[in-house]
């Protein structure tokens, strides 16, 4: 047993959907959580300071006695996820890995579709993980940069939308892939959309999938917190105009309790 | 006459829209370009980040001996002009103010429309900026947050493109403007799809006209370089997978004299 939060980071707040999709597996535990919207996005750039940023960002969560943490910033899953295990004690799951488990488990004969932001898919970091856990299909990477902006506009219903999102999605339709892996913390607000234009395959959400298995490595660990009210801590490196409306859009309830913090080294970069 | 370079910058690589009109009006200049890729977009960052960035920019300018700036960061240009004129002694010159005078002087009659990304319009600055000038007529600013993502895909003629930017001017078009400002650095490169849905009405193009200005001040300061060869220096904060591609694009020529440097607060956040 062990009380104290789970920490849980990203680039900016669309990793509030991977807390909406912990709290739902996990609803006694606490969660921290970290957007450093004042350098997002991450995606764009170097690996270099992606890495630096995932450092100062598990720091400031450990500091504040988390638990394990979740990494829900695709960009540092892909580049830093293994530095930050050998830097830190406390257990640390990335984004990507548990979906691919997924994808696997689900997938019987033919391909698998990727869909994230330019840098994920460009990163082969799903490529590679696919790889290292023994995928014997053809695996589909596709960007689809105006995913995000699309979210983010709120435009789940638009004409413009569906022409986008056929753009996007037609080339993995043609190819039959079997199943969609969903490789970005915004899409799954995008989920509609592309099940009208990918019909009845399998679908895989990245954040369910974290969820599902930091539940299981928490009862492996006996690190659950039985008794928990659920509360959701929300620390912003910086706040923008609207990021109350689209981080409660992510998030799925009132953002109740958030507050502006410095990391170390963005004291003087602010 | 003075042979040193003009200095620009902004939060990306969105200003070199600006390079490429100060260098067809101003072909002797040399120009040392700065942009801040560690840590765009500026849009989506509080005022005083924006105000201790753009100071940053400048002093790295002026440290390489820029003999003027020019603010082609509409998120800067808005908070920062004036903070930068009195803290810094060379001539400094922002991409807000010349379009509005541009705009004010083609409108004979009816409404002006401004076009622009969430920060720039929701700010207000252009609204101020064409109060304090003086205008008469009314002004509508429509934000299109989806217009430089499009640009950056590379999808001038999508018809995704067409859907969005009919969803976006089609109220400028019934409220009959007269006159519209393209207030963003990316915008420029929309003028085709523009023009199809506003029709035979008045552009402004603000980099453009920061350029006429610009020619006209150093005039007056008789700062001009008559000799120079026309050098475009490029330093980015950042350097990310498709910069160049997109770059290129903006600058209308390819990218030859670029190099990745280190703002002094930026260095311990990299």
């Amino acid at each position: 047993m062990n009380k104290n939060p789970i920490g849980i980071f990203d680039s900016g707040i669309g990793g509030l959907t991977v807390v909406k999709a912990v709290k739902k597996i996990l609803p006694n535990e606490d969660i921290i959580y970290l957007g450093d919207t004042a350098r997002l996005p991450y995606g764009t750039k170097s690996t270099d300071a992606i890495i630096q940023f995932s450092i100062e960002d598990t720091q400031f969560l450990v500091d504040r006695g988390a638990k394990y943490i979740v990494i829900a910033c695709y960009s540092s899953a892909s580049v830093a996820l293994d530095i930050i295990r050998k830097k830190f004690s406390v257990p640390v799951i990335g984004v990507i890995e548990p979906g691919v488990r997924r994808a696997l488990q689900l997938t019987k004969a033919g391909k698998i579709g990727v869909i994230g932001t330019s840098l994920t898919i460009f990163s082969g970091a799903y490529e590679r993980a696919f790889k290292e856990l023994g995928a014997q299909f053809e695996i589909l990477g596709k960007a689809c940069p105006l995913f995000v902006p699309l979210v983010e506009e709120g435009w789940f219903d638009h004409n413009a939308t569906k022409l986008i999102a056929q753009d996007y999605l037609q080339p993995l339709k043609k190819d039959n892939v079997h199943t969609l892996l969903l490789g970005c913390t915004h899409y799954p607000l995008m989920m509609k959309i592309i099940r009208e234009i990918m019909g009845d395959i399998n679908y895989v959400d990245a954040s369910t999938e974290v969820g599902v298995e930091l539940a299981q490595s928490l009862d492996k660990l006996d690190m659950k917190n039985p008794s928990g009210a659920g509360d959701i801590g929300i620390y912003l490196t910086d706040l923008s105009m609207n990021f109350k409306e689209i981080g409660e859009r992510f998030l799925g309830e009132p953002m109740k309790n958030f507050s502006r913090v410095s990391l170390k080294s963005t004291e003087s970069a602010r």
